[in-house]
């Protein structure tokens, strides 16, 4: 039988199979996750492949458009292969249902989340005064003796009216100007735009205009890209959206999507993919509030350093080899046009500056959010992802670093890990007599996986029910149809085939665990290292801001028991939210924010941690639950005493509730 | 027999031909001037024109490029006429050889030309201080330690090296950055553009490219563009070059031009016309001098209104109507690729501010370059083209205004007039005892026509000589062949057919010398107002600055005696040259001079002449040889009647010699 060689891309799986097979059954084979709720009928239309080189036979296309069908789209379910393939799996056809990433984070147990009026104690400089303004103008008529320019015009009563002086007008306003200042009988608005050192005339409308007024503000993150709709005249969200990063489709990962870059248009896919869903984003904003687009007069976009190049068309490629250079770390005023956004041309964006390779905008945006560059306190700021990237200071001094914690915490490396998505475990207790679990899901399914959150609670519970060691070994010996040995050493079964949602087996396997505590310990050794070079110890620590769509959603104690935090005052502990996207909240409507961005992303010092042999002792010595120096753990050590405690109770009363 | 229309344009003439009829024989019998040297068997190949519509039939195309054939070029004089046709004469179709475009002006016998030592006393603010500058940088590399950014590394060292601050990096250069950067192992050489409110990094080259740093200064004019390659290290003009101004294909004259800028792409059209001539210019400054195109660094550029107005692509129509509003007297730096000018994306242009619509950069430029700006003294500069644009004023204050002079004095509207090339009476004595003509061509050539500065000395030559009276009609009652009765009324002979270039009588009309007077008696006019608008008597005025190519080959004295020019000390004269190239020149090379000039064109206070009463008054009063007020003029009186003795002993004498 003639074999075929079937690749499939971002995941880079390849798999021989027989001349003839269906692809979505060549896919199920390499693991590769194809959505496909029809089982297989072509009716559902959602197992979208493109076909990059090679021939499939399609014997239904009635799901595709013909524009799809042109690029190569295929539905995997009613494709044969034909021959060698490179099949590119995009991201709608590999997520689930993308409204959970609108869910509300949970009220948390322990710290608290800042509030609004948190925000007014801790930037007393903040003011709603953004960069761009509209400005209307009733220009008189010229005449004879009043002769001026219609530039020139436009500039006398810019300074006579708002008191504005060599203000430039930028080159398109100036082509679009003499047919629509007459078109409005010299009733005009103009959008001016404050580059700090330059103020601009960036874009002309007929009549007035200026009492609608918006900017976007963007986190741009690796996996999720979150927008605000943000009225200028109020300082108000009118709306939020949120969608997967459309470049997952070339790579989960930063370091997956740099090598992809340097293909020979890899670059610019990467690019318009996060253009096209910022550009969707935008249009879901406008659409679902009624705005119009006009309103819209600048874009305040923070991401991580690769994110940011990438959006820009700039070559990241030097930013995963030693040393680990950017490009860019300071952007200036850019069209947004000039990227591809499908906006009027006088409509600009900044990006947040960067610090480092490895410390984003999106970490300076959330130490500006979070008011930790104007505090007295000595302030630790985490935010943990694909990378545990923090910042520790207070108004003085900042010192950042970033440590590859990899993706376990989001699902990869994990045998049934996945996104946040609708069935994933999110909450799990574990009866330390039982050992049976209690999990909760997202949205109430049946499991299909383990999202975050819910590998930080097996975790901690596993270890309090004593079912794992402070090596993350799973104890085969317990009393417990639970626990069992499986191909990947020991595993621990959370849920069994009849009661979940893809009728196998849910598991935490040791590989699993041994990838989770790789790590936690990777974030513990990071916030180690910035409180070693500056010799400080961890109870001097006054304030602890966790950020990030994945740290709103963990729980506290759990993350100090199996070690990702310190034992700590968890009074100390604050949330910030998705502080990247605040802090681009807060730009878009402020000037001084802008400026405060740049001092803080000019004053942040930044430690470099993969080549620090300090770290890597850090490191080591944290692989353990919670850690070598379980001294430094008392809570947990005490926490661990009474589970054990309640275990054996339980244990002798015959099992049952504890 | 079938008869046909054809029409060529810019000339708009349409004759009515038979069909088959040679396309070259139509041109001559409807007085449209074809280059055709080789009487028309298609071996020179200059009688290029351009079928709009409308069929020929062409017997030889071997002179044509398979491009220019694509583009509708046919060779007049192999081409018979087939159908109804609209034919554009090409400008190099037109005019004459452009190498007298660099012909040296004459040592002019009163009044003198400004020279160096004149501008370094005017100028003291001239320092040698570009916008630009190339600046060699020997970056550090970067390693874990010192992982700066590529951007931030770059501004690190220009702070250090040359104390910039708060560069900004422009996008383009951004992206080219990273392997740029490391091709050339960290040395590189970055171009900085001083934009006044902001500094700005436009362009990074490999290596040290900073000895050679060159910019472009631009007389963009009407009829001629004139360009020059300046050192920017010494100052220096390297090289010079001109050429006629391509739009010339599309109208003669400014308000041609803006008619024709209104039709679908005629702007477009316009504005590639006036990039592609630069362009040649720029690529023959470099390949004349062996520079090197990566050093230019920037642009500077002087125009009038309606010419910037079209290089820009900005719609100038407005500018033909009441109240002549343009859109832009101030114009941003422009990137020179953004107008299509083929240089590398970080050379940016600047262009002259303008005053108004009929007051320009140019006379902006040349009131920099005069230096009357810094003068205590009272000074009238006078730009004579098309339209005469003078400015009055001094230190404190500026005063300017523009009188259609119409373009008499360019030799249209005149029946021999033509421009200055090969064969053009550019001077003319006549004797007043037997009123014989002795003349000189530019090139020493058989005559073909009469130049401007020719125009005014046979103005002043049959004045004086009596041919002409104060009215300017020609006395064909006197004892001459010369002359007589013609089709336009009376008219002199200058030239008799067989010592012609053209085999006819070479002569002046009545008619002619009609438009002649007109011409400057509106210039005459435009000076008396602005004169009256201050209460000052021309007295007063303490120099006066004659500018344009056309000023330079004028003889003052003759000016004088037809009254274009009051009757003056010449020894307050002074010839300024290319006062628009001048400036430009001025500005390539010193940021001071680009203040200068800005503030140059807000102080400068623009009369509207066209809709002024006064204006026509004196106007009339001037439509008379020297004036209406003749007791104005004492030297022309003594002057015409030593002539007028001279004459009548010459004639005693029985003619000849006087």
């Amino acid at each position: 039988m003639e074999k075929v060689k079937v690749c499939f891309y971002p995941a880079n799986v390849c798999m021989e199979v027989p001349k003839g097979e269906n692809l979505l059954r060549a896919a199920m084979q390499a693991d590769v996750h194809i959505n496909a709720s029809c089982g297989g009928d072509g009716y559902c239309g959602k197992c979208r492949v493109i076909i990059e080189k090679g021939e499939v036979e399609q014997k239904l296309q009635a799901k595709l458009t013909e524009e799809e069908a042109k690029q190569g789209y295929a539905l995997a379910c009613s494709s044969t292969v034909e021959s060698d393939l490179d099949v590119r799996v995009p991201i709608e056809s590999q997520l689930g249902d993308k409204r959970v990433l609108e869910r509300k984070p949970p009220i948390p147990l322990k710290g608290y989340t800042l509030s609004a009026k948190d925000w007014a104690e801790r930037l007393p400089q903040w003011e709603l005064n953004p960069p761009t303004t509209k400005i209307r103008l009733l220009l008189e008529k010229p005449t004879i003796e009043d002769n001026l320019s219609d530039g020139e015009r436009i500039k006398r009563e810019l300074s006579r009216l708002v008191g504005l002086k060599d203000v430039v007008i930028d080159y398109p306003m100036l082509q679009a100007l003499p047919g629509l200042i007459r078109a409005s009988s010299f009733d005009v608005t103009v959008t001016v735009l404050d580059r700090g050192q330059e103020i601009r005339a960036v874009r002309l409308e007929k009549g007035d205009t200026s009492p609608r007024q918006a900017a976007i503000a963007i986190d741009l993150g690796t996996t999720t890209i979150s927008t605000q709709l943000v009225d200028l005249q109020t300082g108000e969200v009118i709306a939020e959206a949120a969608d997967y990063n459309g470049q997952i489709t070339y790579g989960e990962d930063i370091i997956t999507r740099i090598i992809y870059s340097t293909r020979a248009t890899g670059l610019a896919k990467l690019q318009s993919a996060a253009v096209n869903v910022i550009w969707n984003l935008v249009q879901q904003l406008v659409e679902k509030t009624g705005t119009e687009f006009c309103s819209i007069t600048h874009l305040c976009i923070s991401g991580n350093t690769v994110m940011i190049h990438l959006l820009l068309g700039i070559d990241p490629r030097y930013i995963r080899v030693d040393p680990y250079i950017p490009v860019a770390t300071h952007f200036p005023w850019i069209k947004a046009s000039n990227i591809g956004i499908r906006i009027a041309s006088g409509v600009y964006l900044r990006c947040t500056p960067c610090v480092a390779s490895y410390v984003g905008g999106d970490i300076v945006a959330g130490v500006l959010a979070s008011g930790m560059f104007n505090s007295e306190k000595l302030t630790l700021y985490i935010d943990i992802g694909t990378n545990g990237e923090m910042c520790l200071g207070n108004k003085d001094w900042l010192l950042s670093c970033s440590c590859s914690a990899g993706p376990a915490f989001e699902g990869a490396g994990v045998k049934h890990g996945m996104r946040a998505t609708s069935g994933a475990i999110e909450q799990v207790r574990i009866n330390e007599a039982t050992y049976e679990p209690m999990i909760i899901t997202i949205g109430n399914r049946r499991p299909i996986g383990i999202c975050g959150s819910g590998l930080i609670d097996v975790l901690a519970e596993l270890f309090l029910a004593g079912v794992i060691d402070e090596r993350g070994k799973v104890n085969v010996e317990i009393d417990t149809q639970r626990t069992r040995q499986g191909d990947s050493g020991g595993e621990y079964v959370l849920a069994w085939a009849d009661e979940s949602g893809t009728n196998r087996d849910i598991v935490i396997t040791d590989v699993d665990i041994d990838n989770l505590i790789r790590a936690k310990a990777a974030i513990f050794a990071g916030i180690n290292i910035l409180l070693e070079e500056v010799s400080i110890d961890f109870d001097q620590v006054e304030e602890i801001l966790i950020a990030g769509a994945f740290g709103r959603y963990i729980e506290i104690d759990k993350a100090i028991i199996i070690g990702i935090l310190p034992d700590i005052d968890t009074d100390k502990i604050k949330f910030v939210g998705n502080g990247s996207l605040l802090g681009s909240y807060l730009m878009a409507l402020s000037k001084n924010m802008i400026a405060e961005a740049d001092k803080i992303a000019d004053m942040m010092t930044y430690l470099e941690l993969s080549t620090n042999p300090r770290f890597m002792d850090q490191y080591i010595s944290a692989l353990f639950l919670p850690h070598t120096n379980v001294e430094d753990f008392p809570t947990v050590t005490r926490r661990l005493e009474e589970a054990r405690k309640r275990g054996r109770l339980g244990a002798a009363a015959g099992g049952g509730q504890s």
